[in-house]
C-alpha cells in the first residue's frame, strides 16, 4: 500500500520542541501562529518538557529522535537562553534533515554534517511587532509555516559559516577501564552515558559515579536480567554504555546529572 | 502557495484545554468520543496543565493563545469546578473565535466582545448517559464533534444574556509609581503582572511583592541583559510588566502567586 | 453531514499510550518512525504519563479509554517493565478495538473478550537491529505503522491461546457493608475503588481505607455538592464507587494508592 497514493501532495510535517511546559499559553500561541498561516500542516509534539534552558538536555534529545524522521518534516526546536539578545536563529539540513533552531549548538550532537546552514534574517517573513523575548511565536513559528507552505529556504536569510557548536567529550579509555561522563539522564532515572557500548568490550567489575565508588556492578544485556534494586550496566537503545537500577532511579541514587563524571573498570578476568 | 487549493474542504481544527492531566484517562476518553464522531478531525492540544479548578489560569492561558488561531478552529475548555452544578456550557464567539466552555468566567479576559452565547442545553447532541462528573466527555466532547461537522450552533439551546465574569482588577498608578497584581505565574516561574507595559512609562527603582520589599531591580529589554541570578522587571511578551530572575524562578523566589499585590515605585530621576 | 464523503480512504487513526514521559527522546523516536513509513496517519497522545511500569495504573487508563475510540483505531501500548525479557508482544482484538501491547495483562481490564489474539514475532517487519531496550522504537512502532497502511495481522506471527492476565479483584458485601479496593488514583486525587456504583445501594456513614477510619463521609452526586475540604462518596464517571475530597486531594490525605483496600459501612436507616 502506498499512502501518497491517493493524496494529491504530501501532508507536511512539522514537530515542536520546546522547554516552554503545558501550563503556559507558550506552545499554544505557537501553534496558532503555524495553524493561521497553514492549517493543513500536521503538527506532531516530540517535547516540551526539556528542562528549562537546558541546551545540552535539547542536544541530546534532538540526536535521538531528529534520525527517525522523514525527511519531509521539518523540526522546529525553542529552547533558547538566549532569547532577545545578538543570538542568530538557524534554518539547517543536518543529513537531509530540516531543522529551525536558536544558534546555541542545540543541534550539534546530530550525526551527520549540515549541508545548509541559513540564518533567518528577513524580518518579512515574521510576526510584528517582534518581542524582546518569545521569538517562539513571533519568528519560529511564522517562519517554520511558510517553509511547510513551500517557502524556498533561500529566501530567508544569508548562508552561515560561524555557528555555535557544544563541546563534545569523548571517553578516555586507560588500562583495565574507560572514563567518561553522563550524556543524559531518562525519564527513568537511566543514566546514559557518552560511551559506545562496542568500546566496552569486556564486562564491568567496578564503577564510579562523581566522587563516589560502587564496587558492586552487574553486566546485563535487559533490565529483567538481573532482581529489582539492582544496579546494572547495559548497552542503551541509542548503543551507549547505560548504568542503571532495575525499576528504580538510577541518577537519584548515584547523584548524578549531565556531564557528571564516570569511571568504569573491567572485571579482571582472573581473580 | 494556497494550503486549500488541493482540499476540498477545510479540515476542522478542534483545540483542547484542560485541567486533566495525562495521567488519568479523561483526555483520551474525550479524543475517543470525539474522533468517534468525526474521524477527520484535526485534533490539537493545547494544555492538559492547568492547575486543578484553576479558572483564572485557565483565563489568562486562553486569553494569550486562542487569538493567535484561525477562526476556523473551534476551542474546547474543560476547567470545571462546577461539574454536575446547574453552571451552565456555553457556546460562544469572541471576536470570531469559537468556545465551547463553562459558564464559569474562564474566557473573559479575551479581547474583545462575545457577539454570540448559547447555552448548551439539547440533550439530544449529548452522549447518554450523562455523567454528573464528567461532562467532558459526555457534552463537551460530543457537541464539539457535531460542530465540527457543521451543526448549526443555534441548535445547542437558547442565547445567554447573563454569564458569569471574571472581575478583572485594574492597575492603580500613583505620584511615583504603580500599584497592580500578579497575572500569571509561567512555566518560568517568570511573573506576568496585570500592568500594561506601556504604563510604566519611566525606569523601576523598586519593587513590593505582597508584604516584601525588593530594593534593587535592574531594568532590561531581554532577559540576557543582566547576569544570571539578577532580579530584573521588563516587557513580558504579552505586552505586560513582567518581573523575572535571570535564568531563575521569580515566583518562588519572590513567594508569588496569581493575585499577590505588587508595587513598582520609579526610579527617581536625580539622587 | 458526512465526514467521509470527500475523503478517498479513511485516516488511519494510531493512539500512544507510553510511560515514556516527554523529557526522553523515546516518544518522540516512535513517532518517527511511525512517520517515516505513514507520514499520512493521524498520530494520536492518550498518555505518556503512565507511572513507570505501572502494568495495574495502564491497565485502568485503557479500560476507561479505549471503548470510546471509533473502531478504525489501532492502540499502540507501550508500558513494558519486562522489555528484552521473553514475554510475548501481542496483536489483540478486544470488542472490536484493536490493541499493540506486551503480553503482561494491560489490556485485561476492558470489557469484552479478545477475539483475537497474535504474537507479534515475524523480524520481518521490525526495525533492525532491535535493541534489548527499546522496542517501542524498534517493534512496536514499525509494525502499528505497517497495520495503518493495511497489513494484514495474521501475517505478524502465530495466534496464541495463552496470554497473562491482571487477577481481578472483586468487592465483597458484608452485612451492613462492602469491602473492596483502590483501583485507581486519578489526576485530581479522587479514589476510584473497584466497587460498582450500583453495589451501593444504600447511602454511607462510615469509611474505611487502609488501617484507618473516617468516621464522617458525606453522600453526595457531584463535587459541587459539599463544601470544599468535605470527605464525600459519589459514583464516578466510569460508573465505580468514588471517594473524594472537595477541591482536594483524597489520595494523598487518604494515604491510598492502587490496591490499598476500602471498606464502607452503610449508614443506619435507624439511630
Amino acid at each position: 500500500v502506498d499512502p501518497w497514493a491517493e493524496l494529491t501532495m504530501p501532508v507536511p510535517i512539522l514537530t515542536l520542541t520546546t522547554d516552554f511546559g503545558e501550563d503556559s499559553p507558550y506552545v499554544a500561541a505557537m501553534k496558532g501562529v503555524i495553524l493561521a498561516l497553514n492549517p493543513a500542516v500536521q503538527l506532531i509534539d516530540l517535547s516540551h518538557q526539556i528542562p528549562p534552558q537546558s541546551v545540552q538536555h535539547a542536544a541530546f534529545f534532538l540526536a535521538h529522535s531528529i534520525p527517525y524522521f522523514p525527511i519531509e518534516a521539518l523540526h522546529v526546536v525553542v529552547v533558547d537562553p538566549g532569547v532577545g539578545s545578538e543570538r542568530a536563529i538557524l534554518y539547517l539540513e543536518v543529513n537531509g534533515h530540516r531543522l529551525l533552531a536558536p544558534d546555541n549548538g542545540c543541534w550539534t550532537l546530530l550525526a551527520g554534517k549540515a549541508s545548509r546552514v541559513i540564518q533567518v534574517a528577513e524580518p518579512r517573513f515574521w510576526r510584528q511587532p517582534v518581542s524582546r523575548t518569545f521569538h517562539g511565536r513571533d519568528i519560529f513559528a511564522p517562519v517554520a509555516a511558510r517553509l511547510s507552505l513551500g517557502l524556498d529556504p533561500t529566501e530567508l536569510g544569508p548562508p552561515v559559516r560561524d555557528r555555535v557548536r557544544l563541546s563534545k567529550s569523548y571517553p578516555q579509555p586507560f588500562l583495565g577501564g574507560i572514563r567518561g561522563e553522563v550524556a543524559f539522564v531518562d525519564h527513568f532515572g537511566n543514566i546514559i552515558t557518552n560511551i559506545p557500548a562496542d568500546d566496552l568490550a569486556s564486562p564491568v567489575g567496578a564503577l564510579a559515579v562523581g566522587d563516589r565508588n560502587y564496587p558492586q556492578i552487574i553486566n546485563v544485556k535487559t533490565y529483567g536480567d538481573a532482581e529489582p534494586g539492582c544496579l546494572v550496566v547495559l548497552a542503551s537503545s541509542a548503543g551507549l554504555v547505560e548504568i542503571a537500577v532495575v525499576h528504580g532511579h538510577a541518577a537519584s541514587r548515584l547523584n548524578a546529572s549531565i556531564g557528571t563524571p564516570v569511571v568504569f573498570e573491567f572485571a579482571s578476568s582472573s581473580p
